[in-house]
């Protein structure tokens, strides 16, 4: 039942000697999303011992290249070792030409099916459900077609209160309705679903914004997330490099955080001028304390919380 | 006047955690030519301390992936920083398609000129010319069509010497016409120039051959050769699969310097089932001694000998 982020990169698009660009892979009830996909990743899979056939679903955000250039080597290791699960890969309209190049200069022999679902909408919707979890895709504000995500592990089923069902001689069928959430009706009366069970957890989520400017909708659409990953390529100072490139700095980043009222704010896509991220962190902080500044191959474990 | 070679990469196409795949730098007297161009050859280089912006020519042996994946990555890196200088790819045919479209896709304000130079012989030909070293490339025998390339540093000017200038009382013309190479003349006298002056240096050369199955003609086009890479990503029992997927054993690759007569034979392209080259190193030197199994970021460098 974990819910589970290993960053696997975390540079902007200049190459750095200790980090790679981006990349994550999301774990949840043992299901493995990948995020973005920059060069190096099957190395950075490697190192983290994240196994490159459990990858169920590939998610996107956008084109640019230090968020893609890992991926033809990444799906040309998946076909050496005859993957033969379909792969849905989750991105914009944008990512069409660039599969069907792979295809048709590297797909000879690949025994497993990469299906492109292209993102484009306005505003968020579920792209994706599972047993465990729930995706939505909305669009981002940078220089080309990007999208974020969210990732809502599902409700779970309510555990029925074993003491209620003999004081109420609970049958099958009404147990059945607990488990649903719903009210045990009789004749006349109600017995309201939450006094005879309870939610065994609070369902976790995570949102991925890079890459992105500020923007009204965002603290909105990922509303009080558990783990809020936000994009920090710039410094505070370097506010008008940020607003021209369509990226955003760390008290941007923070203010979405504090205005969603998230649990905890992730940051990374860092510029090649700052080696440390101390300061990042700390300028993120004086508006957002519960800000981490990422680094790779650090994993953030999203423990399951009894909602009891 | 430094002829040095820098291993990038030495796994084959099933990436390892110790091991990038197939990149090498050539610096002859302070220039750079990049030969191949696996993924993640942008971090290797920063940690070898060559800089991407002094790369001079690229030469690619052919387009599996394993060979050109860092290249698109390189490409924009070399874009952000503003190179302006133009960019020489010696590569196959079918790396126009590769080119066209990352320059369709991620060309957009590149400030310089690739120029592909396809390659289409059949035997070895010159391909490019400097004052300090000549380049052929020549077919090799893979699935796809690959090229090896051989470097060869240009004959230097003959040295004069001081007391034979004295002695003969040497004309600035006669003097010329020594360090070019040709006796001098006076009437019926013909003065030997190897009397006269004597070459400064021996020219060094360096051979790659990546990736091949063996065939005749190879030992004659890397003959006498310094140093020659040869792939060996089989070990000697695995012969069956070397054939299969035409690549070379290590005891083809020994034989094939050993006929060659070439001075060092440097290994590399190693399968991934094998973590430790010294079985590679050493079924190699039971033919041919003068065996070393590459390791990434290792450095040869081949000294300036003497030609007196």
């Amino acid at each position: 039942m974990n819910f589970t982020l290993t960053v696997l990169g975390t540079a902007s698009a200049m190459p750095m000697t200790g980090r790679y660009q981006s990349a994550q892979v999301l774990s949840v009830h043992g299901r493995s999303f990948l995020i973005d996909c920059g060069e190096g990743i099957q190395r950075q899979m490697l190192r983290a011992r994240i196994p490159m056939m459990k990858i169920d679903s590939v998610f996107l955000s956008h084109i640019h290249g230090d968020h893609v250039f890992g991926l033809p080597g990444l799906l040309s290791t998946m076909g050496m070792k005859a993957r033969t699960q379909p792969l849905n890969v989750f991105a914009p309209p944008s990512f069409a030409p660039l599969l069907k190049f792979f295809l048709s200069y590297y797909g000879e022999g690949l025994a497993f099916e990469i299906r492109h679902v292209p993102l484009t909408m306005k505003a968020p919707e579920v792209i994706l459900q599972t047993k465990s979890v729930e995706v939505l895709a909305f669009p981002l504000n940078h220089k080309i077609e990007t999208f974020g995500f969210l990732f809502r592990e599902r409700e779970p089923q309510m555990n029925v209160r074993k003491e209620k069902i003999a004081e109420y001689g609970l049958s099958l069928t009404e147990i059945a309705a607990v488990k649903r959430g719903d009210d045990v009706v009789r004749g006349g009366q109600v017995i309201p679903f939450n006094e005879l069970g309870y939610k065994p957890f609070e369902p976790r989520s995570y949102a991925y914004c890079s890459d992105t400017a500020p923007f009204a909708a965002l603290p909105r659409w990922v509303a009080g997330v558990d783990l809020l990953y936000h994009e920090t390529t710039y410094l505070d100072e370097l506010a008008d490099q940020a607003a021209l490139r369509h990226h955003s700095t760390t008290l941007q980043a923070a203010r979405c955080a504090l205005e969603a009222g998230v649990k905890q704010l992730l940051i990374g896509h860092y510029s090649s001028r700052v080696k440390e991220t101390d300061r990042y962190e700390a300028e993120c902080r004086t508006l957002f304390p519960a800000t981490t500044a990422a680094q790779d191959l650090m994993t953030v474990d999203l423990p399951l919380v009894k909602a009891e």
